[in-house]
């Protein structure tokens, strides 16, 4: 079977949905402050894969609910996403993101902080809109876990010492935090079973660390154009992630001591990366990385299996196979 | 009437109050990451004066809800409070909080920017546990507003064109929203009619302003030791504020260009603070402020004769009295 052309047929099968999630941000995105809405809209329609607001609608469906309040909830995600993206661009210093310069970089740190601030405020009010009291929980709770995530990496900078379930605390409250939630809000907003929602909520907490994984991967083994920000930007932060752990591991002494000193110092030039890049394919970390990313995606799949077989369940179990196709 | 006697004899009163709300305090702000509950720890406890807990429990006790629950609640400004905190000292680059280094000057940028949206979501996940989603709404939509304030804020620093609507705005935003979120909160968790808890709002919304009218005075008048912050950091920042609209409004030509091109260039010496100071004192504009800060007591106070005298009422007066009084 060829995964590519499957994720182009499903996402395809999908724009219909996608319409209807696009017309939705647009509805909610303003402010009375037009510059907000300015820099809101920057970074909202910078050409985002929109995979997390179609998750929402998706769980929906897979819990029986199939009705267009849904769309407006599907936002909640996608804006979280848009204010952590904005946060994470000013404290990292990111460069491109989307292929374009970042909000911090256009208007500055300070309005692209307060942006930030803004989306996740009105994230919290659509969903409190809804009037159940778990979603806006799972959504408050989604926030705390994910400044945390940033915050447990901003401690671990240049620590080679890394572990790997420091990694894993660090990439479920990054990135599988916020895609189990939309799964989750989701199944709520269907009124699922407690069991039914635990279920969505493992479906995206996997589906999440196995993107992540596979994300820290291509900003080694990528190519920057097709990526569409640089790769190698892990190395110039000192972000120690599953590649460099796993090559950490299985490296000889004089090479452990070297990564150790690129990653203390955070970078080095051209040269060091291409030696990085060329020790966690050696070492075969490239090959367990991407091994770990597939055994999320098998749990991921077993998640599902809770539901019945149906078309949006086809879908989600698409999109959990993409993450270990996409190139970027 | 001795005014300063007042307001100590009043929060006296409220001793046992001010022990509960510490108690709840101390409960809630823990993370599962040590680094962000000392963070958290250090803005909290910088001896904040609570305030905003406190109105949230007499409101909800001036809508006749008496019961410990309250007090859970009451934390949620306070946290929303400390968030704010610890991201605009970032943005400004602020020197003194509360007579101490400010966190992003002890901890780094980062950390005081994801540690404040750490407390913004932990504030929303405590309110959205109440199960009143009007309350969550209510704080969802003040973290907006906050946001959107500072903003304005930033666009138009250094602006002496700036005129009283706008400083309306930002003042709203800044600080009247969180005080009458205060006392809105309170009077939703009493189950308070509709139009007393719009007095419970517009008594918030009134004190607020003044409060903020106040400080914006004491940058210019007080004494930098008695305040616990450096006086003159509006100038220095080319924050223009009610003082200066209104000194600007009465300078004459000269005094006018000298005013603008001093908020232009940010700043100037000690020397040039000094000669704001005394511009703003001769042209009769520190009183005016003063005056407008009193009639937003008077409205306040206006606002709770909605209500049968009570003790709580007699407290909320009192602190509305207060404003006019502090020295800090």
């Amino acid at each position: 079977m060829d995964d590519r052309q499957d994720i182009t047929a499903i996402l395809e099968a999908c724009a219909p949905d996608f319409e209807r999630i696009e017309a939705a941000l647009q509805e909610d995105f303003h402010s009375q402050v037009p510059f907000v809405t300015e820099v809101s809209g920057y970074i909202l329609f910078a050409g985002g894969k929109r995979l997390r607001p179609l998750i929402t609608v998706l769980a929906a469906r897979l819990c029986g609910r199939d009705d267009g309040g849904v769309f407006s909830l599907s936002v909640v995600p996608e804006y979280l996403h848009a204010a952590s993206l904005l946060h994470d661009d000013v404290l990292d210093g990111g460069q491109l993101r989307r292929g374009k310069p970042p909000a911090y970089k256009v208007w500055g740190n300070k309005a692209a902080v307060l942006v930030g601030d803004f989306l996740y405020a009105r994230a919290i009010d659509i969903a409190s809109s809804f009037g159940l009291a778990e979603i806006s929980r799972v959504i408050a709770e989604t926030v705390a876990l994910m400044a945390e995530g940033e915050i447990l990496q901003l401690l671990q900078a240049k620590n080679t010492g890394y572990d790997e379930a420091t990694y894993d605390a660090v990439i479920f409250r990054k990135t599988a935090v916020l895609i189990s939630a939309a799964a989750r809000i989701g199944a709520l907003f269907a009124g699922a079973a407690p069991e039914l929602v635990a279920a969505a909520d493992a479906y995206g907490q996997a589906l999440g660390r196995a993107y992540q994984m596979v994300d820290d991967l291509l900003d080694y083994t990528a190519d920057t154009a097709e990526l569409g920000k640089r790769t190698g930007t892990d190395l110039a932060e000192g972000k120690v992630t599953l590649p460099v752990i796993l090559a950490m591991a299985r490296a000889g002494r004089e090479e452990q001591r070297r990564l150790r000193g690129l990653f203390a110092s955070g970078g080095g030039g051209e040269d060091d990366f291409r030696w990085v890049r060329g020790l966690i394919e050696q070492t075969g970390a490239a090959e367990e990385a991407r091994r770990r990313a597939e055994a999320q995606v098998s749990e991921a799949l077993a998640a599902l299996a809770a539901f019945p077989p149906s078309r949006p369940r086809g879908i989600l179990e698409g999109l959990a196979r993409y993450v270990l196709e996409r190139k970027k």
